[in-house]
């Protein structure tokens, strides 16, 4: 039997199918010390801050692990035991925020929504108002759980008005949504070179307002993760504290020239969005519906609720698509059972139209 | 002028010079749910276990992030507030040790070792017979600070004779050192992707004993770098808890196949080992002086006495020898100037002749 070698595409949230020319920048090995890849590191972060439009106002500290070490970082760093933390939660990775927190012994507060509801910016200013003594709010931008949308803009002005720090995780959204720092007050936001940027999985960054950043000092719980350690041994010699994962790192570098080159964050925004539109009228048409209210839907990834036919499994699915060259995702909702199609990395719309004829093909291979 | 666009031979204690077979590794993109990837987790951590002898003893957690990263995560995850850990400190990676436990506030107590001496089994010895409470004894094998071998075999004795449990930094040991745990009660050890191993940085494992690992509920200060919760995962699933560095683990099955093609550690040991001596008798012939003993030298990396003359400058040293496509490293101790020379990596003795040559060259263009 032929088995093609190619890879799969995978239409999951990461890790994602990445250009060749991203993969092909990993073919040298770079001096961690050495100038040459100071440089790398000081392109990186002065692209991720335009991207942002926060030159003038935030500070990008990279670290090295998942983006999960760096949301850790995060609110390790930034947070001390003196304060409380409003978490609003409406999927998997609002709850792991409270999991870190809880592991923190940070004092936080639970603000909870369903998981197909966006979370309300009027709930969270309610909770502001009712205790004083919380001083951060921590959110997710997209929960990659369901694939939804939170109101971003509305939060942040919520708890702006309202005289707090906002802590975003826009680990799916980054580079893909209009984040612009100028006009979000957002005191710090934490994603990934695995994501939207199309980089490999092995780094995440913090871009953390200046002022917030250096009354930082002696928060972290770590010293591998202590943002602040991290962020002014950096300012002083231009390098890691600790060995950087060399090749991820200049993969990134080549994965943001990239994305400058396609035209930036509105041109990934259109290409996501396209294929987001061009996977939901497919599925629609083999009778397959959307988790979320279509409004709330980010380009990013989508949830499908599974068929009611008993012919209907998961693994037969996955299988199917698998040989046909795609990876999906289970679904991460605990109710009812779903599976989740992601639309970002370096795809377009012809492969998404690819995966529905493999779609439609293991469909009626499994009876449906 | 003509700028060769090979790239520089990394003369570090890491990141080092791989072979282009283990960098190719990286042109695939993985699904990090997928089976196939599970499968190379699986690979991976079993090779590992072999290559120290403890498959039938110990267990072996992979975890993202630098070697720093899984340093504090074996001493956050298997101890808690209740041990007092000694820590026998001959060089900077024994003091970070202790810059991590006062991160985690875990108890602790200092055995100080000048860097140039071995760190001495008997009086590890006395310190745990003087002092009851201690638990845990936390050592360096290789200081890379120095390069500095110390002796595992004897204080891991001790320590067992003591009823104490030992935890090593092998780092920079692990593959080139002969580590059997058969032979060595060691409770865990930890070390890194892009060491003597020679796969690209951006991931490090622990491997502890079974029941160690098990007794290490809710011991850690961190989700993200949570082992015991990082196995029970990979125990159910397969897979990491959180979005491994695909590339990088990838990578390092390849590094690990040549490892064992090669002829496993003793083949590595003897190219080290040849490596180091052509190293040490090329530069000795140039006048330099090693800052260690001869005998406690590890094959690892080299410190080098600066030469007293005025027209020593390492700054020159390092871009005379970087145009001539080597990257050498700077000196770690605060006391006396020296510069480091690594002979890791996918390197052998014909590049160190090489190296000599270059060095011999920039010697006499600094008027030495």
């Amino acid at each position: 039997m032929f088995t093609s070698d190619r890879d799969p595409l995978l239409l999951t949230p990461g890790p994602l199918t990445t250009t060749l020319r991203t993969k092909q920048a990993m073919l040298h090995d770079w001096g961690s010390w050495d100038h040459a890849f100071n440089e790398v590191t000081r392109e990186i972060c002065e692209s991720l801050l335009d991207i942002a439009h926060a030159t003038e106002t935030h500070e990008c500290i990279p670290l090295q692990g998942s983006g999960t070490f760096s949301v850790e970082a995060m609110l390790g760093s930034l947070t001390s035991s003196s304060h409380n933390i409003l978490v609003p939660v409406n999927g998997a990775y609002g709850a792991r925020i409270v999991k870190i927190l809880n592991y923190l012994k940070r004092r936080h507060l639970v603000l909870e929504f369903a998981e197909h509801e966006p979370i309300d910016p009027l709930r969270v200013q309610d909770a502001l108002i009712a205790d004083p003594s919380i001083t951060h709010v921590a959110m997710v931008h997209c929960e990659t759980g369901t694939g939804i949308a939170n109101p971003l803009e509305s939060v942040a002005k919520v708890v702006h008005a309202q005289g707090r720090l906002l802590m975003i995780d826009a680990m799916s959204s980054f580079g893909a949504f209009d984040i612009d720092l100028r006009q979000l007050p957002i005191a710090a936001l934490v994603a990934a070179s695995g994501k939207c940027l199309e980089g490999v999985p092995g780094m995440g960054f913090v871009i953390a307002q200046h002022g917030v950043l250096v009354q930082a000092t002696g928060n972290s719980h770590s010293l591998a993760m202590d943002l602040h350690d991290q962020w002014l041994y950096m300012q002083k010699t231009g390098q890691w504290r600790f060995t950087p994962p060399t090749h991820v790192v200049v993969a990134l570098r080549e994965a943001i020239r990239q994305f400058q080159e396609e035209g930036g964050q509105s041109a990934r925004w259109l290409r996501y969005h396209h294929n987001g539109q061009t996977l939901l009228q497919g599925m629609r048409q083999l009778g397959l519906e959307l988790f979320l209210d279509e409004a709330v839907q980010a380009p990013i990834i989508y949830t499908f609720k599974a068929p009611a036919s008993p012919h209907y499994d998961f693994k037969k699915l996955y299988e199917g698509m698998r040989q046909r060259g795609f990876v999906i995702y289970p679904g991460k909702l605990t109710k009812i059972e779903t599976f989740r199609v992601g639309c970002i990395g370096a795809i377009n719309a012809f492969d998404i139209e690819r995966l529905l004829h493999a779609f439609e093909d293991v469909w009626h291979d499994m009876g449906l």
